[in-house]
């Protein structure tokens, strides 16, 4: 299968200098970038009023919760799981989660989004649908054994159920991550075996960590340590590890986590709308650690829109810091990009040659993203996901003109018509 | 001409209380909302899995700024103004102005916008445009004299012929405003000047208004006072003025705004995008100041898309706060809406009989859309530009299923698709 994208401007390589060419597709990688490729293709799609980019990873999600989309608002984290999302996870159905999956992908396909880092419970409901639509997606099992030995049993035979589901399958796009919820729930002994797995597993892990002022008070009373320093003590500190939110870091933390390589899933607007805290985005970058972006799921944000999170990220740090070149757009654009490629050890995010084949395609005739005076800007500004017409993942076109290829649109949002109110 | 919109979901009054019911239109005001209303009308609209709601009011912008969306990026207002904006508007010529607010009231109407309050300069070309459009505008010529006597004249001379202009042309649609472009920009004379005028005009007024930390040292230097108190000595302060930023404001600016009835016209996109700052929006509704919202221009935006704007006002507040209940989203809805038309004098921004037919409708056939447990988080924190399907302002169908039916939009993007890149 080879596919073959006419004229349009990209944001080529890690530099984004916008280039007129055209992108020979050979099966799931990029094989020739250059200015009037004359070579037959399978499929041959026009691009020459667009704008080509390197398709979003959206290093931190919890797909399902799209069902709670607008469930508890105004409510700060601990209230809003404890009282709102916890009890309707308890009552959460397979099926529902299935569901819920497949709305979540349609969303994230519309966002541009070939791939994301998911946790949550029924992943193998979550591995089916991501197989159907197309994308490429990281599954992990949300484990909480709040220091209840039996509990921690029932987690680790529920990732070991799902380690294995995930390895019959094969799949070179359904992979298989390890997903302790976090240092406070989850015991020192779960987060050690969660690092034995990882290395006799050579599995990637991702964990919430440092999200709220409350966490850090919890490790405290609990460890008279700091949530990365228990993190440390459980052996998870290392290139592997994907640590969501990551707001309340002492300088201490912030070095530890560079010098080990650790990943930083940034998630603006959910910690925004629940009030969390700002992510100190300069210091961590400028310690060389790798950021990368997620939409966390769509009951905190309430989207998985993750131009709008990239737009998000940007402006909070320049208010942050009445410094409006704080941060760059592409550093952002990295963030959303080759950062989470980087994370997951994927040959992804930028459009170059050798690359994966991960693209989304724009049409910039829209009235809010003319003129372009600056490509880059304007994606991040002035973009937002609805305006992705064409998405491809691993060589493969998932959307065309706005239209889902892979599974029935419809038939989802049908079912969730009338859900809710 | 009478229109009915059949069995949508609206949030009806001001209680937004979602209510399923049909919406009859005549002339320009909304006569009836019930149940199955039979009655015959010149046109049906079937919004039988739609959310229907009052159209938005942007407070706050400069439309023909869209031509220089993306031009200058990640520096603050004042090196923004001086040697980005400045100099492009210098060379701007009264046919790009035109073309510019063409463009930006195409996007206003994928917005949902009924009604915008605009500022800058060949404004008869923006009072064209908005004409053929066919939405609201309260549009003002952006006075700057800096002090000087000469260029005093000319902008006074510009004012007197702008209200003239648009005296003349009696519409319903396009009004008048003053606009002194800011405290800092005008002097004392030209304020009272605007101040006498608006008395003898009976016209609105609109001003820029502590936006910058700068600003207020540099009215700090000039008069020993606050921007404020300068606007207080030149009688500006009363029910007729809104006033955009307020951001650097003391308790004592609060509660004099407040107890003359001062708008303030919150931005937080472009405050955000700036580093301007953070406009204290608990304080300013506590002290019953009346809030309306803007988008600003698209060059500091880059947008105008006035529900991504309340979704930023919200979170911000939560995010600087640590305390995600400190805005509620009736309380930013009513900024987008209502509180708009309060500054305005017009009776509109809710839906109800006897108020103006200004109404959005937004098909929630997406996948970002649902489920719908909650239509105003979900309109809020969800929703964006491009949902909006159907727009009605005034009574006049402005855009039908996504199709902008007053202008040919096609023709619009086509002249702008190519400048810049």
């Amino acid at each position: 299968m080879s596919i073959l994208l006419k004229g349009g401007l990209i944001l080529y390589d890690t530099s984004y200098h916008p280039t007129r060419a055209d992108i020979l597709i050979e099966g799931d990688k990029i094989v020739e970038v250059k200015r009037n490729i004359n070579k037959a293709a399978d499929e041959v799609i026009d691009a020459s009023h667009s704008l080509i980019i390197p398709a979003f990873i959206n290093a931190h999600t919890h797909s399902p919760m799209v069902i709670f989309r607008g469930l508890a608002e105004d409510v700060p984290l601990m209230d809003w799981l404890q009282n709102y999302i916890w009890p309707a996870e308890r009552k959460l159905k397979r099926k529902e989660v299935y569901w819920g999956a497949k709305l979540a992908l349609l969303e994230m396909v519309h966002s541009g989004i070939s791939t994301f880092v998911d946790m949550y419970f029924y992943m193998e409901e979550v591995a089916r649908a991501t197989l159907e639509v197309g994308l490429r997606g990281f599954l992990g099992y949300g484990m909480v054994d709040l220091e209840d030995e039996e509990k921690r049993r029932k987690e680790i035979k529920e990732t070991e159920k799902l380690h294995e589901f995930i390895t019959k399958l094969n799949s070179k796009l359904v992979k298989f991550i390890l997903a302790p919820h976090a240092p406070y729930t989850c015991s020192l002994d779960c987060l050690k075996w969660v690092a034995e797995k990882s290395r006799e597993w050579d599995s990637l892990v991702t964990i919430h960590l440092a999200e709220t002022r409350d966490e850090i008070k919890i490790m405290e009373e609990k460890y008279g340590r700091s949530p990365v320093e228990v993190l440390k003590e459980a052996n998870l500190l290392n290139d592997k590890l994907i640590a969501a939110h990551g707001i309340w870091l002492s300088k201490k933390d912030l070095e530890m986590l560079a010098s080990s390589n650790v990943t930083i899933a940034h998630c603006p607007a959910s910690n925004m709308k629940l009030g969390s805290g700002i992510f100190p985005m300069r210091d961590a970058i400028d310690e060389d650690i790798n950021v990368a972006l997620g939409t966390d799921g769509a009951a905190s944000n309430n989207t998985l829109d993750i131009i709008r999170e990239m737009r998000l990220a940007s402006l909070l740090q320049k208010v942050n810091t009445l410094n409006p070149a704080i941060v760059k757009s592409e550093e952002i654009f990295r963030m959303a990009t080759i950062n989470g490629a980087k994370a997951l050890k994927l040959k992804a995010g930028i459009i170059k040659e050798g690359y994966i084949a991960d693209i989304a395609v724009i049409n910039l005739k829209r009235s809010h993203l003319l003129p372009l005076h600056n490509p880059l800007a304007t994606l991040i500004f002035s973009a937002k996901a609805g305006d992705i017409d064409t998405l491809i993942v691993s060589g493969r076109v998932i959307m065309l003109d706005g239209e889902v290829l892979t599974i029935d649109e419809e038939k989802v949002i049908d079912k969730f018509l009338g859900v809710g109110i």
